[in-house]
C-alpha cells in the first residue's frame, strides 16, 4: 500500500492553502467564518471536489460535502475537518484533516479501491468560533445543538451579525436550520487532526486514535466599574474593574490546578481602553476543560462566586459534555491501526458534536513535535502528515469496504 | 460686572460642540488628534475667532491661536485649553477651557475693557494623547519637550504614523518643530479646566486656583508568553502572559497605596485575544502619579522588578516632573479671586508643559459635582461654568489691564 502513495497531491494542496488568510506580521492565520478569506477557502474546496469528480453539496448551515458515490446510496463514511482558524492560528488545525481526507480518496483510488457505500469529505464551517464566539457552529447548527435563531443573532466585534455575514457570503440565511436530511446520510465520521499536545512525541508514534473529548465550555465574565480619571481619582474613590479582572485571571488558574483541569483567560475587552482612564467595564472570557464534567463545573462555580464578590457576573456561552467516541467504531480503527496509541483530548471538535448527536464518530491525531497549537508555531512533519493519510485510507477501506461475509 | 455677563454666547458655543465626535452607544466623546472630528473642531474654533474678529494663527505643531490685539504687540496673556478627548471622554475636559476663554473675551468687550497687551485664546492639539500615546503632544512639540522626529514616527493602533495623520489633515509635516517664535509671544498662560476630583464639592466653592501638577508618567509593560491551545496544553507546560499581567495590575494598586500615590492600568493589548488561545503576548500600560517624584519613581521601580520576575519589561513612554505654577502669577490670581480655594491636581495639562518651558502659567478649576472625569458622566453645572467665565475675565483684566502706576 505504501508504494502506491503519491505525496504529490497532498503537497500541492498544502502549498496552495498556505498563503490563504495568513497575517504577514505574525505568520499566523486569520481565517474567520463568512469573510473573504473564508470564501476563498470554500472555493478552493469546491475546486478540489470538482478536480476529482466528487459531487459537492452544501447543507443548511453552509458546511460543504464532496461525495464519492451517490449521497443517497446508503449511510456514508464521512471524513474531513475544517478550514477556518483561531486568530493568529497555525496552518494545521483543521486544514490537515481536509487535505488528508482528499489525499486519502486519491490513495484509495490509486489502489483501485471501490467503496461499497458512499465516502464523503466534509469541510465544516466556523469550527473555531473565532468571529461569533461559538465553536463548532457549523456542526452545532445542523445537529440542532445551536438553534438557528440564536446563531443568526450572534454578532462579531464590529456588530455584524452572523445572519448579515452569511447573507453577504451568499448563503440563504432563512434556510439555516437543523438539517436531519444531511445527518441521515452520514453513517459515521472520522476526523483526522493535528495533535494539540505532546502525547505522540512522548510515545514515539506518528498517529493516534482519539478515544474521547474532555467536557469543555466558555463563559463570559462581565465586570462593571466606574470610568474616571487615572490621575485625579483617589484610590478609595475608585471602582476599577481591571482589578476584579486580574483577581479572576489568577483565581481561574488556581482553581484549575486544584481541580486537575485547565482554565484560560485568553480574551479581554476593556472599555474604553485608554491609558489615563479607569475602565468603565472589563469583559473576560473563560475557557475551562477537564477530564470530568463535575471538575469543570466545580471550577466554574468557584469563579462565579469570585466574580459575584467583585460585583460581576458569569454567563455560560457554550458547554459540551464529555464525549466518549463510539466503542464499535473505535474497535475497528484500533484493529486496522494496531500500532497507534489511544489518546483523549482537551480540544472540542466537530467529531464530538456529531457524536453527541448520535452519529458514530472517532478521530485520528497526527504527531505535533512541540505540542503547540493555536499559534503560528503549530507544526507537523510532512512525513507524519503522509503517514496520517495512509492511516486514514486504511480506516476508510475498513469502513467503506465490502461488508464482512 | 455680573450684570454685563450674557450667558448666550457661552451656551450657544457649548451646544454647538456637544454633537461633535460623540459616540452614540456610550454618549462619550471620541475626539482624537488629526481625525475628521478633530478637523471639525478646528474649523469650529476658526469660525469662532472670525466671528469675533480675532486673527487666527497656527503654530508649527498645529496649535491654534486666536488673537485679540497684534501678536507682536508685546507678551500676550494666553487663555484657553484643548478640544480633543480621551476615548469615551466627557464633554468638559478641554472644551470648557476653550469656550470659557472665548466667552471671557466677549464679557471683557461687553464691559468695554481695552487690553494693554495682546490677549490670545489657545486651542492646543492632541492634549490627551489618545491616538498616539503622548499626552500634551501639541504643547510638548512647540516647547521641544517632544522632539519632532519622535512625534512624526509615533503610530496609532492602525499603524498610521502621526506624520501621515498630520499630512492627511493638511499640516506641513516637515515644518513641525519646536516653535520659539510662538513661545516668545506668550507672556503667561492661564488654563481653565473642569475639576477632576471632589475638592470644590467638599469646599462648597464653584472655582479654584490651581497651584501645582503632580509628577506623572506613562510606562509600557511588555509581557511575552507562548501562544498555545487553551484546551490541550497542560498548566505546567504553559507560559501565559495573562497571569503576569494580572499580577502586575494588582501589584500596581498595592504599590500605589503604600506610596500614597495613584497607579492605573487602563489599557491592555492581548495577542491574539482569542477565547481558546493562550496569549502570545500581553502589553499593559501603567499610568502613575503622586504628590512627589520620588514616590512615583519608587512605585515604578517596584513594578519594573515585578515585571522582570515575570519575564517582562517596563519602558517609560512619558514623564513629567512636578510642576509648581509661577508664584507671582498665582499671587495675582489669588488677589482677584480671594474666595477661590487653591488646589493641586494629579492631571497633566498644557499649562504644566508651558510652565516647565519657563512660561509663567496657572490654572482655574470649575467645580465637578461628582468628581468624575474621563467618562461620559463628567459634568459641571451651567451656573458654575458661567462663574468660571466671570473668574477668568477677572484674571485677564488683571493680567492684561493697564500696568499699575
Amino acid at each position: 500500500m505504501h508504494d502506491l502513495f503519491d505525496p504529490g497531491p497532498f503537497d500541492r494542496m498544502w502549498d496552495e492553502l498556505l498563503p490563504l488568510g495568513r497575517a504577514p506580521r505574525t505568520g499566523g492565520y486569520r481565517r474567520f467564518a463568512w469573510t473573504a478569506t473564508d470564501h476563498d477557502l470554500r472555493a478552493w474546496f469546491a475546486a478540489e471536489a470538482q478536480r476529482r469528480g466528487l459531487d459537492l453539496t452544501t447543507d443548511r448551515a453552509g458546511n460543504q460535502w464532496a461525495w464519492w458515490g451517490s449521497p443517497d446510496a446508503g449511510p456514508a463514511v464521512a471524513i474531513g475537518s475544517h478550514l477556518d482558524s483561531v486568530p493568529d492560528g497555525g496552518a494545521f488545525d483543521g486544514p490537515l484533516g481536509v487535505v488528508s481526507a482528499l489525499a486519502a480518496v486519491d490513495l484509495l483510488r490509486a489502489r483501485g479501491f471501490s467503496p461499497s457505500r458512499p465516502v464523503v469529505v466534509a469541510n465544516f464551517g466556523d469550527e473555531e468560533g473565532a468571529r461569533f464566539g461559538i465553536a463548532c457552529a457549523g456542526s452545532r447548527l445542523i445537529t440542532g445543538a445551536l438553534p438557528a435563531d440564536r446563531a443568526r443573532a450572534l454578532a462579531d466585534a464590529d456588530g455584524v451579525t452572523m445572519a448579515q455575514a452569511m447573507n453577504r457570503a451568499g448563503l440563504d440565511v432563512e434556510a439555516v436550520n437543523a438539517d436531519p436530511e444531511t445527518l441521515a446520510r452520514i453513517g459515521c465520521f472520522v476526523e483526522l487532526h493535528v495533535e494539540q499536545g505532546r502525547g505522540l512525541v512522548d510515545l514515539g508514534q506518528p498517529v493516534a486514535v482519539g478515544s474521547a473529548i474532555w467536557p469543555h465550555g466558555r463563559w463570559r465574565l462581565d465586570l462593571a466599574g466606574e470610568a474616571n480619571h487615572a490621575g485625579t481619582t483617589r484610590l478609595d474613590d475608585r471602582n476599577d474593574p481591571m482589578l476584579a479582572a486580574a483577581r479572576l485571571v489568577l483565581a481561574a488558574r488556581e482553581a484549575a490546578q486544584r481541580h486537575s483541569s485547565v482554565a484560560t483567560v485568553g480574551k479581554l475587552a476593556v472599555v474604553p481602553n485608554g491609558v489615563n482612564a479607569i475602565p468603565s467595564a472589563v469583559t473576560a472570557w473563560l475557557d475551562a476543560r477537564g477530564p470530568a464534567p463535575d471538575r469543570v463545573r466545580a471550577l466554574v462555580a468557584e469563579l462565579a462566586a469570585v466574580a459575584g464578590e467583585q460585583g460581576g457576573s458569569l454567563a455560560e456561552e457554550s458547554w459540551t459534555d464529555e464525549t466518549a467516541f463510539d466503542p464499535g467504531l473505535l474497535g475497528r480503527l484500533r484493529a486496522v491501526l494496531p500500532a497507534a496509541p489511544v489518546l483523549a483530548t482537551g480540544a472540542g471538535h466537530d467529531a464530538g458534536i456529531l457524536a453527541n448527536a448520535g452519529i458514530p464518530a472517532a478521530m485520528l491525531f497526527v504527531r505535533n513535535p512541540t505540542g503547540i497549537s493555536h499559534s503560528p508555531a503549530e507544526h507537523a512533519e510532512l512525513a507524519d502528515c503522509h503517514e496520517g493519510v495512509r492511516a486514514l485510507a486504511r480506516v476508510v477501506a475498513e469502513l467503506a469496504g465490502p461488508a464482512p461475509a
